[in-house]
């Protein structure tokens, strides 16, 4: 079964809200794509039915707490377990893995991401923290192993379609839409009650805690923003922001001639995992399409840096470069997972995250043990913070 | 000066709102551009004008009458002169002619574009009536010639930048937009008092009358349907209109995994007009830029086929084929000029094109002299319907 024209995706955190869509986009296109393997960080009763289902040839739970109860239940099956941190690293480096989709969340991403490029493996990036915490390094390492690095964020895809047949042609900016979240319109002076339940509730789209609360900050945005700024060689200057409240134009790239080209389409993260997977080509598929009927109107404003500071804290972030990006990610990784545990309030994620900026030491040029020991460090600095 | 990076363009119909474009651009990028030729029907005041500053090596007045004061006015210029509708199709072969920009009115178009063709020359195709004519015939002789016809109209222009880097990927359908002219929501009974000074007055585009007519009636819209299925090769049931009173969406590409491109700017037809004669590339220009900001909304609605009769009569001739399209075409040249005289109503336009379409003989597979006798017969058709 092992066709050359199927790709062979090593998934990346299979049981998260990427993960799954990726497994239902693999399942409807039997003859593009097969799964080699998959990865949990600790849902081992879905990691084992997504095995009996999809028949990986290799399982990895993170947590290896979960090990004992995967290899019980799949011992029936024709494939090899593993447990522990460690053998993400080494599953993306096999001989039978095409495509690695990292759609695992934070920081954890960096190391295996890592590894699958330095085996020349092609990456879905659904891990935006990656570039983030270390755009300079990551892209630099593709480059010197001729690796694609394909967008799986929505944004970046639609940048990355728009860019199609235009490679040769300079772009004067990117316009990244965000949907304003849960709170847009509202003042800082609105946000000070804010409960868990609010902030997870997105208009738009469904997806995991971590990023809905990203989302809900405005910091989701500002990852993606050092994130296009790697992924497409662009300085800060030449990348906007701009309020889209529908959440219908994923973002828009305009041109040095002043023509801008935008992709369109419902917030249905199944479309750019299928494009990042399937890419240069575009499978058919029956996914709902887009009505006008349904949008008759499309709205724009410009985002409120004053009210959600993290937008503000990521652009500055990025213009002092070095490991301040990778500061701004530990610093929000670590305020996030208190607020959700109920330990520090809405606006105070990005207090804690702009104090690890004002107060963590800058790298001007990190190697990867910088990185490393800055997001150890923050990680430190922020929980001191909080409590 | 004959730089082979230069393209040397043939520039026919330069009086007029697209020729005068098209001019500013090309003196705006004298690295790229030449003028070879300028045409123009009668406006023998502005071609001495144009051919004193853009100096071209050929000049043509089509309307004879004009010539003796031509050559007269540019008898120090080091230039050719000639005079009458032949003398289009001898200019355009001209070996020193690289592109021909079709920037004439209506079906005067069709043999000086045949005769570029059959010579080899690179179509900027600005008269859509030649392609709703005799598409058929046209699209076969670009290819037996290996000719690319380069669209200029925006709405065109646009689907064909979103088409860039997509040339393998099927079409599931394309969205042309339309601004629903200055008549947008009134219905029949509103327009039968309709006069020109209130057809001529487009919220958003600034053209010639003949254009601006039809874009009030949505002709334009279903002669572009037409143009379209051709230029892309699509059925009629894969062209969708949307009206877009704006006009900052030209139009859009809906793939077959239902993403969707679109090209967005301000209603400026220098950008379509450079894009056709710098394509692959794109210039570097100053046009004005589109901002968010000014354009909050962005609203789209049905098109209106029961007060616009004329956009459904172009979908019947389309799927009716032939020689449909042409005498829907020749029926809407003489009821818009008639209208403009002040001796046809509005509402007669779509009346007069509905009669003639159903009173000419059909003609399944038409060859050149059938469109011309089917032109021919329509307008003499029209015209007794109108008197």
């Amino acid at each position: 079964m092992n066709s050359p024209l199927k790709k062979r995706v090593a998934l990346l955190g299979s049981t998260g809200s990427i993960g799954r869509q990726a497994l239902d986009v693999i399942a409807a296109n039997p003859d593009h794509f097969e799964v080699e393997v998959l990865t949990a960080q600790s849902n081992v009763d879905l990691l084992i039915e997504q095995a009996k289902r999809h028949k990986p040839n290799v399982v990895v739970i993170v947590n290896e707490g979960g090990y004992e109860r995967l290899k019980e239940a799949l011992a029936g099956e024709p494939l090899k377990i593993f447990s522990g941190e460690k053998a993400l690293s080494s599953v993306v480096q096999m001989e039978s893995v095409d495509v690695v989709l990292t759609a695992l969340v934070g920081y954890a991403g960096l190391q295996p991401t890592i590894k699958a490029i330095e085996a020349g493996k092609t990456i879905a990036l659904a891990n935006k923290e990656t570039l983030v915490v270390a755009g300079a390094l990551i892209t630099q390492l593709a480059r010197e192993h001729r690796v694609n690095i394909l967008p799986v964020d929505s944004e970046h895809s639609a940048i990355f379609q728009c860019l199609a047949g235009e490679l040769h042609n300079p772009v004067e900016k990117i316009i990244l839409t965000a949907s304003g979240g849960p709170f847009r319109g509202r003042k800082r002076s609105d946000l000070t009650t804010v409960t868990k339940a609010q902030a997870l509730r997105h208009p738009n789209w469904s997806m995991g805690a971590k990023i809905t609360i990203d989302s809900a900050t405005l910091m989701n945005k500002g990852l993606e923003v050092i994130e296009a700024r790697w992924l497409f060689g662009l300085g800060a200057s030449k990348i906007e922001v701009l309020v889209h409240p529908q959440s219908i134009i994923h973002s828009m790239v305009q041109f040095e001639d002043g023509s801008i080209k935008a992709q369109l389409g419902l917030p249905d993260m199944r479309l750019p995992i299928q494009y990042a997977l399937s890419y240069p080509e575009r499978l058919k598929n029956d996914f709902p399409r887009f009505d006008f009927a349904q949008y008759p109107s499309l709205t724009f404003e410009k985002p409120d840096t004053e009210t959600f500071r993290n937008l503000a804290l990521a652009f500055d972030a990025l213009d002092r470069g070095g490991n301040m990006p990778c500061v701004l990610n530990a610093a929000n990784e670590v305020a996030v997972a208190e607020f959700l545990n109920d330990r520090l309030s809405f606006l105070g994620i990005s207090e804690v995250v702009e104090q690890c900026l004002a107060k963590m030491d800058y790298i001007r040029e990190p190697r990867l043990e910088d990185y490393v020991e800055t997001d150890k460090m923050t990680r430190i600095r922020a929980n001191e913070l909080i409590r």
